[in-house]
């Protein structure tokens, strides 16, 4: 990262808006929503869960925009492509990173599908489970990408989502080549063990070929590398990316670099109400902490500190100014 | 309350959604937004105030609505009347209020401005000020009064708030011409001290021919009687209406009924996080009392565990099942 940057970290992901509800552990079964879980959604599908969904509220959403808005939160420079329509949600979106500080500048999507937006339900034990409809997100491609922007941004930060979409997962290795041609860093998160599942090659490709910094829970990395052992996954991951950042929940999580393993604690939380955004601001404290220099035990001590924030309150973004915790 | 109705309270009111950030103190100054009040704003100032708005969080709204939402949460059958347009904010609006139970088919508007929205700044000391965009809700008129629903309901509670404007002004008395007709119950609430003090000839023109319940603070039954004495402004409400409900913030409350006076403790908080909604979940518990047929000590306590509930969390809708305060 050896030259100046206007931007820390460039986040480009699926824009969203969350819809967030608590419900019954019943309403899981009843409605057939795969627990913990990302489940892509049509329209139709969208509405008829919306009118079965109970009162809910709204909060800006979408894995690396809330990551981007952590990093903004910790006070780096952030920035962020992703696609929103012209209607109500898109305006939500698109303010909420703006008041944050992040540079977000994509052109509305006219006469299209409508914002995307993430039915999470949140059940009583604090797991979110999420059915989303892409809508305007989903028309993210590679002419919305913003060459300039990235060759100006420190770290290129990607959302493993993109890989639902043909057009999204070229603008996603576009995008690499660009930042890796102008001496930058990219960084991807596997986001979901069934994402995962459904383009493993597509993923171990670009991580051996394009990636600098891969994140991945256990689950996703267990998925990834096809075994039940850890400790393979983590040996596999090793041989293929020279860093990669993995959580465990509760167990906290492992930063590997090189040869170098740091492992960090969770950071205690009095209740957990919410895990909606827990992995999306541990990235957010880990890449800050890379974009500013920092130690990789103090990195992933800011990944905890935010992603304790995060669940202690409903919604993905932080609920109080993350340069609190520095 | 002799006939059996479909429906124990109607609501009508301006049909909002919140949009919700905290904010420093300096914020309200350098926004000129007067503390703990409700400021009407038009299109413009809406969009440049949003601009400079912290990151939100969105959840429905609206004085009247909000209490119908309580009533319905404590077990009773809830309608409500308002008007919302055909956007994301009128969908959220009205899944909302249908998802808790209420009754609401107003039609949405078409061709005209979006669904209202008010700014809610919420400062550290929990306490709300409002900047409402009325749009849509303001072309609610008598036109779309449903006199069924209102022969229906055994308790038709109309916002002060709708005294802003001439076309809802007229809905208003309409509606409790026609509840009174049909020997139902007639109920208000003053809603904000400066909405009394622009309509206090037509607040007290009201109060002694069309309404059998008021609802206010202790503020804005000052304002209604143009006194600095409590003493002598309860006096007065006593004389003008058979049953009023005083809230007095942390002082508690108190429900006037004839010469009867019975006295209401708060419910205590272990964190008041956001006030907003206190007044109209209060008056929800009480409604829903009075519906039931319950004693005046337990509608005012219901009134004020509603309040206790709603004051703990971000936003004006409960986040639990109020009957289970019951």
């Amino acid at each position: 990262m050896q030259k100046t940057a206007r931007f820390d970290v460039l986040g480009i992901g699926n824009a969203i808006v969350d819809i967030i509800a608590t419900v019954p552990e019943d309403f899981l079964f009843e409605q057939e929503i795969t627990k913990g879980s990302m489940t892509l959604i049509d329209q139709d599908r969208a509405q008829s869960l919306y009118a079965r969904f109970p009162a809910a509220t709204e909060a800006s959403g979408g894995s690396a925009a809330n990551t981007i808005a952590g990093v903004s939160s910790y006070g780096a420079k952030g920035a962020y492509l992703g696609k929103v329509a012209n209607d109500d949600l898109g305006d939500i979106f698109s303010h909420d990173l703006k008041a944050i500080g992040v540079s977000y500048s994509v052109p509305r999507l006219k006469d299209g599908p409508q914002t995307a937006r993430c039915l999470i339900a949140v059940t009583p034990d604090a797991q979110r489970s999420m059915s989303t409809f892409l809508g305007a997100s989903s028309l993210f491609c590679a002419d919305d990408l913003d060459a300039d922007l990235i060759r100006d941004s420190q770290i290129t930060y990607m959302e493993g989502y993109l890989f639902d979409r043909d057009a999204a997962k070229q603008a996603f290795v576009e995008a690499a080549e660009i930042a890796r041609a102008a001496g930058r860093k990219t960084a991807i998160t596997l986001s979901d063990l069934f994402c995962v599942d459904r383009h493993r090659a597509a993923f171990l490709h670009l991580i051996k070929g394009h990636i600098d910094i891969v994140f991945a829970n256990e689950t996703e990395l267990l998925s990834l590398y096809q075994t039940t052992s850890f400790d393979q996954a983590v040996a596999q991951i090793r041989k293929d990316s020279d860093f990669a950042v993995v959580t465990k929940g509760e167990s906290g999580s492992m930063i590997l670099s090189g040869d170098e393993t740091v492992e960090i604690e969770v950071c205690p939380v009095d209740q957990v109400v919410d895990t909606t955004g827990a992995g999306d601001l541990y990235a957010a404290g880990v890449l800050y902490g890379l974009a500013s220099g920092l130690s990789l035990s103090r990195c992933g001590e800011l990944g905890s500190k935010a992603a304790a924030e995060i669940i202690s309150h409903y919604g993905a973004r932080p609920a109080i100014s993350l340069d609190s915790l520095l």
